[in-house]
């Protein structure tokens, strides 16, 4: 049995959108972000971290969504979401996924948890000033580097679109317009419309 | 053929000591950080983020250490240096790489490469001030949490181990003092010794 930990508007929605998708069975746990439930003592046993998503396994925690999804794609290699007997191609939907985790994910995150990495409230607004232009060269990187078409790795949707999709949603409160990236723009309206994902999003703002 | 561009004193070194671990054959090429070959168009055309580490492969590059790693893994399953027929132990790699990749590094990048984020000096300067607490946080999480013993993992020797030895690398110029965690100083004085390590070490500080 799978026990899913997520927020609201976090990077939590691409892996409950790949656990959906999966057909997974799996009981999902809100985490309220507005009561720093993330921070109690309960919720850190379960990630010492203080971060979603979580999902628990009969075998132990898992934490960080790169890991997550592709544990979901390997525990339900029916469902199809990666190309998993390609070493190659797997490695391509790793970096694409690694790289929204360690830079994208990363830039957007200096807009309001700045005080991760500077304590003086003049650098934290310094670095907020920032981050229109960082999180646009990601996603102008994605556009004209990385995104194939129609889907992140061309014909086949994987969890690199659900993560995409899950990223791309923070560009207009980073400041970022999206209609500069026609690809990921035509993209993430296409995702918004899949049942999956409206059922997902509809789910968690009324858990 | 593979290709692997690297520089010396980055988290190149842990994808280096897993091609040489897996025995694989590969062209080295150093990328000259102190004349910023990086951001050269030669070496845009190979990796257009400007980073290392990025392996060339007949079929296309590859960048970001995760995804390398678990290539690697893949590619030359006979080296062992992950639990490949096992979704939940390759999720704890991903898990334990990612981690790395997005939470460490990030954090020890703010005391050098904080232009990436902020364009004030005064901001550049404090988030450098913040360094030594924000690593020692992470390593703390590690040592306590996630290193299993007497490898990250156990038993089983995996390229978690080439990953956190390069990261654990910057301890002190990041300000940390490494006694503070003695499994993790334990492991990168035996990863220290290994001769595959000391070969790739000596071969990159002479390219």
């Amino acid at each position: 049995m799978l026990t899913f930990y997520f927020a609201p508007n976090t990077c939590s929605l691409a892996s409950h959108i790949a656990l959906e998708h999966a057909g997974a069975e799996y009981t999902a746990v809100r985490v309220d972000f507005s009561k720093a439930e993330q921070r109690t003592p309960d919720y850190l046993r379960v990630n010492p971290k203080g971060r979603v998503p979580t999902l628990v396994t009969d075998r132990g925690r898992l934490t960080e969504t790169p890991a997550i999804l592709m544990f979901i794609c390997q525990s339900f290699p029916d469902a199809g979401l990666a190309p998993l007997g390609d070493p190659f191609e797997l490695a391509k939907v790793n970096e694409f996924n690694t790289y929204l985790c360690s830079t994208v994910h990363v830039a957007h995150a200096h807009r309001m948890r700045g005080y991760r990495w500077v304590d003086d409230p003049a650098a934290i607004a310094a670095m907020k000033a920032k981050v229109p232009q960082t999180v646009a060269e990601c996603f102008a990187l994605i556009e004209r580097q990385f995104f194939v078409g129609p889907w992140v790795m061309g014909e086949r949707y994987t969890v690199c679109d659900m993560y995409l999709f899950t990223l791309a949603q923070w560009l207009e409160v980073d400041g970022v317009d999206p209609a500069q990236f026609p690809k990921v723009a035509d993209h993430r309206q296409r995702m918004s419309r899949d049942p999956i994902v409206r059922r997902v999003i509809a789910s968690e703002l009324s858990a």
